[in-house]
């Protein structure tokens, strides 16, 4: 149950396509409630063609004062920052955009942020860990930066060299090693593909090879227990699901759009 | 207090400047969830120099089935309708869009039905009865053509003799009488200006010769009794406030976005 809406309501997107699915509306207005703050998240869903122009017009609606970006136009938002954030540029992605008092909007990509969360509050802290991110696309890129940036030290593998390598020289100069599916010598090994969401998919990496210990985590959020995870915990490894990846997602989106500049 | 919102919850807009004070984003939201619908009206502060492109973008965006149009883009929304309803382009203002099963967008002018439940609400029918109505603006213009169409014998005042003989024109062929601030021989009188809101206002018409028993009306919402009010219940006529005669407009409006054609 929320507040009653008003007219002096706040507002917030999240613009995606398809978005019935998004946790955002959910979530976000439920801790802007717990926070005292009479705000909401609308969901919107806009076609790629339309975008560019359902973006310039959001942008000068005066009681929208943030906007969370997903699929699949995390990567055409950026055009529409008049000042992303470093590791947004790094991505050449946006997740989420606010005004700032200037009028400018400010974007930036807090996916990989989530991640970090969720694998401190379920005890693996990444600095120092050797961790293996399979999957470079756009959910797999911003974790490789945030495992990096936190300390971690990072081999990515793609099925893709090319997306691979590409992704390696973006984030440059950081160094991101190159990975394979073997887990053997990780200590994290985080599945960013889509892979297990479908019966009868491969596994994202030779599963019998983890060592033993090794933190095992999947983006997948439905099936919610994939079959990499099944087979890591079999194993006696510590998991993550796609759930308890996400579940910091709405506290820190909102810290984002909410930030007063002081 | 509201169902919870999530990404498949539906969304009907209601763009004006401001938009602080309305009532629809409360009012139709309450009336979704007694009916059992999921969806939410959210309010959208939109400039006059934004509301072209806006409207453009909104009419795409996929989850959005319906667009209120309150002040001051009432005029400026009939553009958008590819199919306004007879009453809308009578008075070339709509204030209120769906879309439609082929994607066009319908719009219509519920103002003045919603005054007209209000009076039903109140006792008075208004076909056959003689009614005054002050003010020939937006508001007055949409009074005076739901009172004719309702069987009623309407005259229409205006300090401004061209603005009253330009909505006498736009009407035609119905036939609207010329009335002054006398509102002796009506059965009904309706405030349609703005006179009332700020203390030292004229009144609207000469209360004095308010017939015995004559219904009085009033568009202004604050104060809640406007002077002309008050003098006219002093004398013994029943009266209709601002609030009342708002008060069945998000039943209408929720009728009106929510048709489904048979």
């Amino acid at each position: 149950m929320l507040p009653e809406l008003t007219g002096a309501t706040r507002i917030h997107l999240i613009v995606g396509d398809p978005v019935a699915q998004t946790k955002s509306p959910a979530g976000l207005t439920r801790v802007f409630a717990e926070r005292g703050i009479d705000a909401v998240c609308i969901p919107m869903q806009v076609a790629d063609a339309d975008f560019s122009a359902f973006m310039a017009a959001a942008k000068r609606v005066r009681n929208i004062d943030g906007i969370v970006v997903t699929v699949p136009h995390k990567f055409a938002a950026m055009r529409h920052c008049e000042r992303p954030s470093d590791r947004a540029r790094a991505l050449a992605a946006v997740n989420a955009m606010r005004r700032e008092r200037d009028g400018d909007w400010y974007g930036d990509m807090t996916d990989g942020i989530a991640l970090l969360a969720a694998l401190r509050a379920s005890g693996c802290e990444p600095n120092g860990r050797r961790a293996l991110v399979v999957g470079a696309g756009g959910a797999g890129s911003a974790v490789v930066l945030a495992l990096a940036d936190a300390g971690a030290r990072v081999a990515v593998h793609d099925i893709d060299p090319a997306r691979r390598e590409e992704l390696r020289a973006r984030l440059a100069p950081r160094k991101i090693a190159v990975g394979s599916a073997d887990p053997a010598g990780f200590d994290l090994v985080v599945n960013a593909t889509p892979l297990g969401m479908a019966a009868g998919d491969a596994l994202p990496v030779a599963v019998e090879r983890l060592d033993a210990g090794a933190f095992a985590a999947d983006l997948v959020t439905k099936p919610a227990v994939t079959p990499f995870l099944d087979q890591a915990r079999r194993r006696g490894s510590p998991i993550l699901t796609g759930e308890d990846m996400f579940a910091p997602q709405a506290g820190i989106l909102a810290d984002f759009l909410l930030f007063s500049p002081a």
